[in-house]
């Protein structure tokens, strides 16, 4: 491969999609943006991504070639190149996404969801390069998750493996937006710890600055703001995550035996007041073969381009 | 391959070793069985053995060809071809296996655990031919687990995935013989069956015949038998049994997309009993996508030669 291949990756999110054009060192040599304008159908989202994504490919030397387009998509199912009833776009039931690029585009091109994409990112650009076995948790809304065992991303016999978010913590508990009851993302997300401190300030009776705010206001952000001046409600907030995502990754090493556990996204950037913990309730619920031999990690890939970079992973992955 | 090749398979219990050999279509042409003297070290095991499969190897035709020895045997590293801290042999910290069967043998040789054997054995012999991903549950004194996806059984990074038996259920549950508290296999097992059973005859007042019979004195078949008859304690157990074994094959469902998921060993020979409520109670609790896309089924393999099949099948496997 020589170093005038790009790959383009694309990741469409509710209201931004971002694009990038990515060399098999994971350098982001062209980037850009656009809204994504949910309310639209799928063939316009393209329609303008091929006039946007073909300016920016001006902007690099013309020797330049194209590898292919890899494509990160909330509800995307990689066997079928499809998307199935995003959450925040209208775009029905099921699209055909890779098809609509191929009006366009005479390249390879897949698609994935943002964990998976996450989880090829970490193996090709990031802080996974070199293992076979590894998991990335993708803390934001919800909780996504990627599952790389014997070096490959795992899609299951349907196309959705590694779907952690959905997981039982409690059979009778928290009402998820999937229709199920107690899944580990209602506790575990940015969402989740909102939940969580709603509930403490419920039981409790400790003062605290998060009592000021509504349900509608209050954000993970603040309550790690509040976490670090110390604030017990947050603090305890923080714990009770810690040790739900804890005993839920210890379940996932027992299934497939990860050297490293990945955490990504908005409620990972709280840093040690969620890593720390969460390690330490991981090894009291792991099986005494694995204790010790389990990394808890943040991603090492930037925020901001990381989506983007995953995306364009699943191209070099198949390279 | 031709026909008149063989592997040696062979598995190691607490209290017999059997043997047989075994060709590539999963026909056991010859089988024997000799006590494991769990007391005398692993040398005089293997030295034992490498007689017996001698003579049995003398059973068939001069022209069979011997391909390689599969070994099943308790807490096997694969990677490392070494038996750690067997709970029912007095082997010590670290046996190296395969290097015993060195001595005699210039052939491939490979261990595993009885239930990556069940794994393997199902998917060259039984009831998962031609699936890329399953899991095989084996349900005895014990809760074993084999996970396959794509194609590959996981090892995981440190030679030991896929051990559901001591995923968490209750952080506050049942003491487990590993150390750790409320692990799947107190509550899913011939003995995790037997406790809820006394649980439930401590909470609840019916008249039953298993009030009768002490701690000691109760088996798994016992409360099937029970079960069979209409005794409430009886069912609930099994009802019970099968609610904690259906959500944590939700969440197992979760992690690796299976097709199939195959109940093996003692308790899966309740038979409906066991598996129609696990599979209501396991679809009531899969992540929308999943659902009515995973057969719960039993292992097709026969119960007497299926651990000395998959041993085999770890050499078919490689080859």
């Amino acid at each position: 491969m020589n170093s005038n291949e790009v790959v383009i990756g694309i990741d469409i999110g509710g209201t931004t999609t971002a694009f990038g054009l990515v060399d098999q060192h994971g350098n982001l040599r062209a980037e850009g943006g656009i809204p994504t304008q949910a309310q639209q159908p799928a063939e316009t989202l393209v329609a303008r991504l091929h006039e946007k994504v073909g300016a920016l490919r001006k902007s690099l030397a013309a020797d330049v070639v194209l590898r292919g387009i890899g494509i990160g998509a909330p509800n995307a199912n990689t066997r079928y190149g499809t998307v199935e009833n995003p959450p925040n776009l209208n775009w029905g039931a099921s699209v055909d996404l890779v098809q609509l690029f191929q009006r366009y585009y005479d390249l390879p091109i897949a698609i994935t969801n943002d964990a998976n994409a996450a989880a090829l990112g970490e193996m090709h650009f990031g802080g996974a390069r070199g293992m076979r076995d590894f998991i990335v948790i993708t803390l934001g809304t919800g909780l996504g998750s990627g599952i790389v065992a014997n070096g490959e991303l795992l899609y299951g016999a349907t196309g959705c493996a590694g779907e952690l978010g959905h997981t039982v913590v409690n059979a009778e508990g928290r009402v998820c937006a999937c229709g199920k009851k107690g899944c580990l993302e209602t506790y575990v997300s940015s969402g989740g710890i909102c939940r969580t401190v709603f509930s403490l300030l419920a039981e409790r009776n400790d003062a605290s600055p998060l009592r000021a705010l509504s349900y509608q206001q209050l954000t993970s952000r603040t309550i790690f703001e509040a976490a670090e001046k110390g604030d017990s409600i947050a603090l305890a907030a923080f714990d009770a995550t810690a040790r739900t995502l804890g005993i839920k990754l210890a379940d996932a090493v027992a299934h497939t035996g990860p050297e490293a556990i990945f955490l990504f996204g908005g409620l990972a950037a709280a840093g040690n007041v969620l890593l720390v913990p969460t390690q330490r309730y991981m090894e009291e619920f792991l099986f005494r073969p694995y204790r010790g031999k389990v990394q808890l990690l943040r991603s090492s890939l930037p925020e901001g381009s990381a989506a983007v970079l995953g995306a364009a992973a699943l191209i070099w992955h198949g390279i």
